[in-house]
This record gives structure tokens, sequence and C-alpha cells, in this order.
């Protein structure tokens, strides 16, 4: 097999390493697979190339023009899967753990891409939260956004899913408008450079927008500053030494970290072997050894049984695990490959003969390889701590590959104080089909860990288990685990942009925002707003209807006709007696459907359809004798494609004191 | 006068320091004034006191209960103000600074107290975001929550705002249910003591929620964990050594720092001399330098203007600067006090040297004392620098006092990249009457500052100005201030919360976070749930209607009622030319008045009345001749008070096929 020779992707240009190039091994064979090295680069450059030329590109577009390019570099990916599945064997992974890396990380991209277009604006200015007001005359506001940070994105990813490593940080990152620096890890970075490479040939990006260091990043820290982020994965000792780095304390380089985590997974107290719960947890606890040979940074460390239950855990583990086919990964049949490399091997080794100073393995032989020849094979380790709270390494050490400790514990504090122990982890599973103990686990044990499972029957079918970080929720943790989030939909972009809190005048900042503010100007024409597109539609453009009487036979004849024969509505006696009112009210649907009734151009149009509603309070209430008319002003609009798009109307109505009745957004769906 | 000497509370006992007491003097005669020390302070048992016993106590509250805490600690500072004044006036500060301390530090806890209860569950865990549906089949979802750290709260905090710098971050902190320890620095903490005595004097919060240390933290440090938050306010120098400390990359603790800042302030290209804003503008530079003797984070210390008006500016700024009477603050008439102390004021000339390097004095005198004796007092000082990017100083250099540099820009392209040239600021004033330059300005410089005022004459009257945190927007700012964020209403709470991403199927996590989820359990049962008390009325409880069906009579009757005539509802033809139609449709407001008159039940009872409608949305049309239903879910309550609560109703209308019409919630308000 012909040695791939791994180039970098700076300012623009494949280049390779200066100088003596590192080997990199297959994990099934041994042998020299690519070569790789990041010598020569110029690092500086590169981040002044992203800053001055991917930045701005990045920036001039909207968030929804983003959202289509990352669904076209996900379809890119998918259209050439089959060449990343090819390399993917040489990192000892089978098809189905390439699967997750693979087609995981476009799926990361196509959610992202639609989150983008479902909850963002088709604008550059991200709106977050309510507007405040600051006065009492309403003249001077508050509103906060979010702008893109005008740096760079240093990804520096592990081994251990070389492309959904890579996208899952990349989604956000140019979701925000914000280009990147990717820098893989070495013994599987082979695989990203492909991924890598079919996003730079699909010609999607603007130049700048993507730049690749296939091995060490020199200098490149000594230049970031405050408008970078550096996301990294990895150790906890290669995040402390990164974190350390005296720039990232006098810039306040925003640093992200996902490191090391002993993450749990607990039986529930109720979940006795017989019950559907035990037999869910037995099952997961071994997947989660053995998919990607247990080199996931979810994957469960520690499994906690009721002190009772722990030998029929073990004894139904041990079976289990005896049972996977270990193997070269292209083989039909084989359920779990090898490690990804000779180096991780040997460091799995020495922490499962720390593990085993305080625990003693009942199933497994780190020592004897599974398969014959250079692989980087190991079999499926389960160690047993009769004593977890005398066994600090099995709380401390994390082997990573295919290694869990089973433990027992007495009550439900005990387990949440064990799972605690971790001092911070990724994901944590809770096997129960008892809400009161999900409860108090979620209370006593949530300021620990970043995300939690709490699996059942109900769920187990559906679920995607313990050790599946979802773009739509967060992925990181407290504490061992680096303090960082990543994804968790539009939260995930946040990370990549700058919050600040814009004041001024409704007017003013209703301009800046792109966004109607109540205070604003709310200018009036003479075309009804319903008969103008949406490009014709101003932000800010006014309807004031006419007014109408609401009287006492329009309530009576509205209640009987819907059947809302409410007591507030018909009996003045009784609603006088209310805290609220002096006397029978209208209806708020009354009042609702009369406002339409002002507001509405029946003839077609524009507009297609009252889609929906938000927000609506009622502020007043309207009498019968007193009288109503409407305010309406285009708050928002968003064109979605050639055929839709979506106008957000602020809606007021006003009794004949000009008191606010009421306060509501309406949702239409128009033509652009 | 006697000097006072400052105490410690540790583990809910008053304690002096061990040995020899550090010396703090009058910034008004130099006198001593104080003595404080924290030496023999056992740092690890504050530490565990806070979280064996004052963690545990405020976790055992609701929000709810913790906001009205806030409240009874804002009332208490209050009554007791003038304690507070009298020992403010030692700091050098007039009594208008001190209001802006002492009652703008009772206000942010009133503020936060009153977010507290509006925009916070009566509950314990706080509910971030909308469900995540992670299954076809809708039996596996995600719901994020926040739930408080379960250690401690660590506030570092800057001289300059004894008592609102103390309760800025204590508002937050309790608020989320996490103790705190408190040090203020040296030279002004006898007035933090002051207003913390006050509050424990007051006896509002349970022991171990707060502990005050009146000097050096020993090695506090050394013994944080995940759970710890730092919040430091003060000198880069500072937040740097204390970012640097290896517990905090070693246990990932939070670290939250406000530091230097060269705040910008810029008069807009067409804000010239004659205009509003243009006075706005010089006023609001002089207001900054002289308030507090210009010793804000967030003060003025570079103002910009076209270079065509910079002669105009320096001619208005000196005349205005001139006539500020500085004196013993206690003094009739006085508008500007001295520096803190003569430690600061030694480091304000220093720092005036360094900017006359590159930039010239053109107002005031640093080394003349414009009173007499051994007070802290300095004039202000005015510098100008008209070569802006050849004088790094004054955007590198702060000198914490009554200093400002005024400078020229070309253009407003040169003026975003001056501003910005701070690397990074607290808070950023822009002087303009137009939108578009306004809109340019937040898109180029945002990234960079935490907080942009934009005035005009609009906005002036009611305006807070630039230099004020206000508690309902972030303070903080990136980079070279330091990359936090600290208050933003319920922002700030989630500081010292931990956000967990919590999976399973939707009845589990409705149990677990107290709030119906869909796909949850519905029981019925056989009382109305109008006719249940909030206390009675369990999560998930459902009403399903009968059925109804729509004619095309009660479209007509309808649109000829509310006048609401749309042609997607009177004209077969065009209705079927629409996208969306198969012809004509129900009104959307009719769907929900008929929706109401299914569900309703009419009598006087606990439902006082319908405050308001959210996230309605409609999903499928509903044709004459359909049938709608109802199925009206409890979803979550409230209770505000004796008198009244709230409940949200999860609302969903189906037609015959049980397809989904239109799904919302409605807000009743109900009495307990």
């Amino acid at each position: 097999m012909k040695t791939l020779k791994l180039l970098n992707y700076a300012a623009d240009r494949w280049v390779g390493g200066d100088g003596s190039l590192a080997d990199v091994h297959s994990a099934i064979t041994g042998e020299v697979f690519a070569q790789t090295g990041s010598s020569g680069l110029d690092f500086k450059a590169m981040l002044d190339h992203a800053r001055n030329v991917g930045g701005p590109a990045l920036r001039r577009l909207t968030f929804h023009e983003r959202a289509h390019m990352l669904k076209a570099l996900a379809n890119a990916i998918m259209a050439r899967k089959e060449e990343l599945y090819e390399l993917n064997y040489a990192t000892g992974a089978t098809r189905a753990d390439g699967w997750i890396d693979i087609e995981g990380g476009a799926g990361t991209l196509f959610s992202f891409s639609s989150k983008g277009r479902r909850e963002l604006p088709n604008g550059k200015v991200l709106i977050d939260g309510a507007m405040e007001p600051l006065s009492k005359g309403g003249t001077f506001v508050g509103q906060h956004v979010f702008t893109p940070l005008q740096g760079v994105a240093v990804h520096i990813n592990a081994f251990n899913f070389p492309v959904w490593g890579m996208l899952e940080k990349l989604g956000p990152t140019l979701l925000a408008g914000v280009p990147a620096i990717v820098k893989p890890a070495s013994s599987t970075g082979y695989l990203t450079e492909a991924a890598f490479r079919i996003m730079i040939e699909a010609d999607i990006l603007p130049p700048g927008a993507l730049q690749l260091v296939m091995g060490s990043t020199g200098d490149l820290m000594d230049h970031l500053t405050l408008q970078d982020v550096v996301s990294f994965t990895g150790s906890a000792q290669t995040a402390m030494k990164l974190q350390s780095h005296p720039v990232i304390a006098r810039e306040s380089v925003r640093f992200i970290a996902e490191r090391d985590s002993l993450n749990a997974s607990i039986l529930g107290p109720d979940a006795a072997p017989g019950t559907p719960e035990f037999d869910l947890f037995v099952k997961e606890v071994a997947r989660e050894m053995t998919v990607k040979a247990g080199q996931k940074c979810t994957a469960i460390r520690r499994a906690m049984a009721p002190a009772e239950h722990l030998d029929a855990v073990q004894d139904a583990l041990a079976e289990r695990l005896a049972r996977v086919r270990i193997g070269d990964p292209r083989e039909e049949g084989v359920q779990m490959g090898a490690l990804a490399s000779q180096a991780q091997l040997k460091d799995v080794r020495a922490r499962v003969t720390e593990l085993a100073k305080s625990a003693r393995i009942v199933s497994g032989d780190p020592e004897t390889p599974p398969v014959p020849g250079n692989g980087a094979f190991i079999s499926p380790i389960l160690l047993r701590s009769d004593d977890p709270w005398g066994a600090d390494a099995v709380h401390d050490v994390e082997a990573f590959g295919p290694v869990s400790t089973i433990m027992p514990y007495r009550d439900l504090d005990d387990a949440i104080a064990l799972a605690n122990r971790g001092m911070g982890s990724l994901a944590l599973s809770l096997f129960t089909y008892d809400t009161d103990t999900a409860r108090d686990f979620v209370l006593g044990a949530g300021a620990y860990h970043g995300r939690m499972v709490i699996l059942d029957r109900t769920s187990a079918k559906e679920s995607t288990g313990h050790g599946s970080p979802l773009p739509v929720l967060v992925h990181g943790g407290p504490g061992r685990a680096g303090g960082g989030e990543e994804m968790g939909g539009v939260r995930g972009v946040a990370h990549y942009m700058q919050r600040t809190a814009l004041q001024g005048s409704p007017e003013m900042l209703s301009k800046v925002i792109g966004q109607w503010l109540p205070g604003a100007d709310t200018p009036e024409g003479d075309v009804h707003p319903f008969r103008k597109r949406i490009a014709e539609l101003d932000i800010g453009y006014t309807l004031k209807t006419a007014s109408r009487t609401v009287t006492l036979e329009d309530v009576e004849h509205f209640a009987r006709f819907t059947g809302d024969t409410f007591y507030a509505h018909m009996d003045d006696e009784a609603a006088k007696a209310s805290p609220i009112f002096e006397g029978r009210v209208a209806h708020g649907y009354l009042i609702l459907s009369f406002a339409a009734g002002l507001f509405v151009e029946p003839a077609p149009g524009p507009v297609l359809a009252n889609t929906g509603l938000e927000n609506l309070r009622f502020q007043t209430p309207l009498y019968p004798g007193d009288a109503m008319r409407v305010e309406l002003t285009v708050k928002s609009k968003s064109v979605r494609d050639e055929e839709k798009g979506e106008v957000r109307w602020a809606v007021r109505i006003l009794n004949q004191n000009d008191e606010v009745v009421a306060t509501y957004e309406l949702l239409t769906m128009n033509r652009p």
C-alpha cells in the first residue's frame, strides 16, 4: 500500500510540511500508513489570512446563507462517504463505528443547518432576549445582541472521531460567521484530512474560511487575541498546558475544553434483575465498552449498582462481553476493532494496571492480544471495586479503551455521591422507572454532569443511549470534563459570538437590529400592509385602524355562538365579585376576532395565512360600551425561499382612552 | 476619631485578624481611619462551612423564596443607609457618588428580586429553552435545565464601589442558591464591612450563606473545586495572577473577571458643534471624568471626535472641567472628592506621566494638589493625542482617576478601528442621531465591547448615560476587560448554576422538571380542571372535550360578525388558488373561540381570568364540515402570593382524524 503524504491547507493552498515527517501507523496492521507534518507553516500568516480574508467574507453573509453552506458541506461529505469509510478501517474502527464518525458528522452539519434556518434570523445580528425597558417614559431601552467574533476559531481535536470531531465544531463556528483553523490528532488525522479535502473540493466556502494543520501548531498560540477561540478536545494534561499559556489569561482568549471524564452509569434501586431497566443497563454498559473499542469521551467508565445486585450485574456483563467478536473491522461479523494506535494500547494497559491496584479484573485480559499480529487490539476489560470509597483510582484514572469498573452503592444518596466523586463528567446515565429517583438524582447530581440520560422501558426503543452527544444538546461537562460546552443548537453558535448590551432610543435600536421595538417610530402610508410583498414592507410600517364599539349584545352573541359562557362575560354580579373586573367584560377571543376584523384586508394578496400568534397579554379589561382600535406594525420579516416568507407583526389593541387592552405578535406567511 | 477595627465574618461569627493589622487611611485627611486583617482565618473551614451549611440551606429554598430574601436585604440596607453615607465620605466620594454605590447597590438587589419573581419559576430547577424532540415516535426527548452549583462563590471586589460591588455579585449568586465569601479591597473595605454587617444583623439569610474576609485570602484558592466560582473585579495584573493559579485549569473552576478597560466615547460624524449630540457628548465625557473622581471601570478614557471638530471638543471640555469644584465631599457644592487613597493618587500620577509621553495635557495639572492637606485630591486631567495610531499608551494605559484623552478620527471606519484598538472594553458610547452610523458601528465594533450606548436627542433626557452598569444588562467585556459577564438579569443567575442536558421519556422528564412536556401522560379525572385550586391541580391533569363540527354557516356568520372577510374564508376559488389551502377554511380566531367554548367551565371558581396566550401555531387547516375537539393539560403552575397564581395550560386542538389543528399555551390567573 502506498504511504499517504498528508498536506496542510494554509491560505487556501495545500502545502506539505518541511523537513522530516512523522509516520502514522495503521491500527490494524501496524504498518506505516501515512506521513504528516506542519513544520514550515507560518502560523501568524494563517491567523491573519483567516482574520483578513475568511472572517470578512463569512460576516458578509446572513445566518441563513451560512446555514445553506453547512447543508452543502454535509451533502458533499455524504456524496463521497465511501472514501472515508475506506480510510476509517485503518483507525481500527468498524463500519458501525465509522457511521457515528462520518455520517454522524454530516448529520451534525445538517442539524446546525436546519437550526440555523429555523431559529436564527436571516440577518447578521442575533437578538438575545427581550427588550429591557430602562426608563419610565420609554425613550431609553436596552437590547442584547450577539455579533460574530472577528478572529479565528482554533479547533484542536481528539483522535477518536476524526470526522465528527471536526464537523461538530465547524457547524456552530461557520454558522456564527467565524473562520477556523483545524488541527486534528496525528494518529488518525488522515481521515480528517480526507474529509476536509472533500469540503474544500466542493468549493462551497469563501477563501480563508477553513485552514488545516496536520501536525504541531508551533507558535500559533502566541498570536491569539481576544477575538479568537480555542476549542480543545483531548486529555486533561494537554488541556491544562494550553489553558495555562500566558496568552489565554492576558488576552482573555476564550478557551473551551472537553477533556477527561469518568462517566458513570447507575442502575436504579428499583431496577432489580428481571426488570426491563436491569437488562437495558447491562446492554448499555457492554455497548459503551465496545463501541469504538471504548475510545469515546462519553463512554461508561464507572457502572454502579445496588450492592445486592452487583453480582448479577457482573455475571450478565461478563457473559455479554465474552461474546463480543474482536478482529479486523473489515471482516464480516466483527463487532469490535482495534484501538487507534500502539501508543494508545500501551496507555490503556498502563491505566488498567493502575486501576487494578484497587479493583480486580473480573473479565478480559489486558495483556493477551485477542488478535495476532501488530494491530492495537485489546479485549474488553471489566473491573470490580467492592469498596469504591476506598478506591480513588476508579474515580480518577480514565483508561481510554474498552475498560469499565463496576461498583456497589448503599442507597441513592451514596450513588449520587459516588457519581459526583468523578469530579465532573460529560455524560451520566441512570436506569430507573421511578420518577422520584430520577428527580432526586438530577437535583443531587446535576451540578456535576453536563448531560444526564434517564433510561427506562418507555424510551428504550427510541433512545440514542448513554454515549451519543447530539447537536441539539450541549456537549461538555464541569470540572474534570473541562468546564466547556459545545453544540447545544443555537447555544453553540453563541460560543463564537460576542454578546453586547445595546442601549438607546427604541427607534435607534430598531434600526440597528433590523427589528421594530415598542416605542420606535410607526410610519403610516397609503397602502394597506397586507397589499405589500415582503420586500416592500418596511420595518415599523404601521396600520392604524378605525375604532369599533363592543356592545353587550356583541358579548352575549359571541357567548351563544361559541359556547364560551364564562361568568365574567355573562354575570355582572359575579364578575364584580372577582378581584379583577368591575363588571361583565368582553371575551379575550372576541377582542382578538374583532381586531382581525379591523385590520384584515380581505382580497387575495401577498399575505397567505395567519400561521400563529405569540406573547399575547390582556392588559386592560374591555367592558361593553368600550371602543377598540388596532395598531398593526411590521416587527420583523424573513424570506425563507422564493415561495414563502414570514412576517411578524406587533399588534396593539387600544380602548377609547388609548389604554392598552392587549398586545401580541402575529405571524403570517407571505409571498416574498 | 476612634479607629475602626474591622472584623471578618467566618462560619457565622465575627472574628478579628490575628497579629498585626493593616492601617487604612481616610482619603480626605490621610489619617488612620480603620485597621484590618484576616490572618488566622481557616479558609478551608470557611469553604467547607459554606458548602456544608450555607449551600444546602439555600438550595432548599425556591427561586421565589430567595428573591424575597434579596428584597429584604435591600430594604435592610435602605433602612440604615445613612450609616453608610457617613462612612462613604472617608472614601473620598461625594454623596452623589455614594448614591450610586449605596442606593444603586440596594437597587440592584431589588432588581434581581423582581426579576427572580417574574422570570424564574417558584421552584428549584431553571428550565433552559424548549424541549428538543430526539426521536420520531416522541418517546425520547431532551430538555436543558440549570441546577445550583454545590460550592461557593468567592467574590473578590474592587475598591471603587464598596457596597454596589458586593451587592451586584451577591444578587445573582444568592438567587441561584449559592453561598458566598466576600473579599473587599482593603482601602475602602470598612464601607463594605458596614453594609455586610447590616445584612447579617437583619437576620434574613440562613447560616453559612455569607462570609467576609477583610484582608488576604491566604490559601483559599488552593481549596477550590469544580463547584466553585471566582468572580474578580480589579486590575488585569491581579486577574491574570489569579486566573493562572493551577487550581483554575486543573479543576476547571469558573473564573469571571472584570478588569481594565480603555472605554471609548465617540462623537458621530454627524454630530457637529451646534447639534444636541455634540453638547451631550461634551457633558458626558466631563461627567464620566469627574463622577467618583473617575474611579469607575466604565469611565470614558478615550474620547474620539472627527478631526475637524477636535478643537471644539477640547475647548468645550476644558471650559467645563475648569468649573468643577473639588474638595472635601462633605462640603456643600463640592462636585468631585478625592481618590480613594494616597496609593491611588500615586498610581494615577504615574500613569498620567506614561500617557503624557505620547499625548499632551491640555487641561488640569496632575502634580499640583487642588486641595491642601493630606487628602488624595487631584484635578481632572484632559490629554490630547493628535496621532492616535502612533500613541499606543492612550489605548493601553488606564489611569484610574479623572483622566481622559481626546483624539481625532478620519472617518467612521477609522473611529471603529480606534475604538477596537482598546482590545476589549466594558462600555462604549456613540453620540449620533444617524441610524446608519449606529448600525455600522455595532456591526464593526460589537465584538470588542460588552455594552454600547447610543445617545442622541431622543433618549438624552431619560438615558442613564455611558458609565452605568444596570442589573438587567450584562456588565463585562471581552479581552482587556477580562472576558467575563456579570448581571444581565437571569443571565447572571446562570453564572452560578450548571447547565445539564436531560434526556429521557417525556413522562420521566416532566416529573423531573415539574412541568408537563408534550408526550407525557395526560390523566383525566371527574373534576373539571377549572374547578380545582392551584394546589389541587396536578401537572399533566387533562380535560378532553366533546367534539364540535364547524359548518360553512359558522364561518360565514363569524366573518359577518367580526368583519374578518379574508378571502381564504370567503372565496372558495381564491382559497384553492393559494399554495396552502384546498378551499375555504375556518378562521383561526373562530377555532380559538370555539375551543374556549368547548373547554370553559362557566361558573365562578378558582380561574379568575385568561391573561394571555403563547406559542400559538396553526398546523392543519380546518375546513367547513370538519370537527374539532380540545385537549387541555396543566403544563405548569406558580403561586405568586396568597391571592393569586398563574396556571399555564397546554392546549391541543384536534380534528376528526386526530390531526393537530393548532397548539398553544394558555395563561390563566387563578386562586392558589
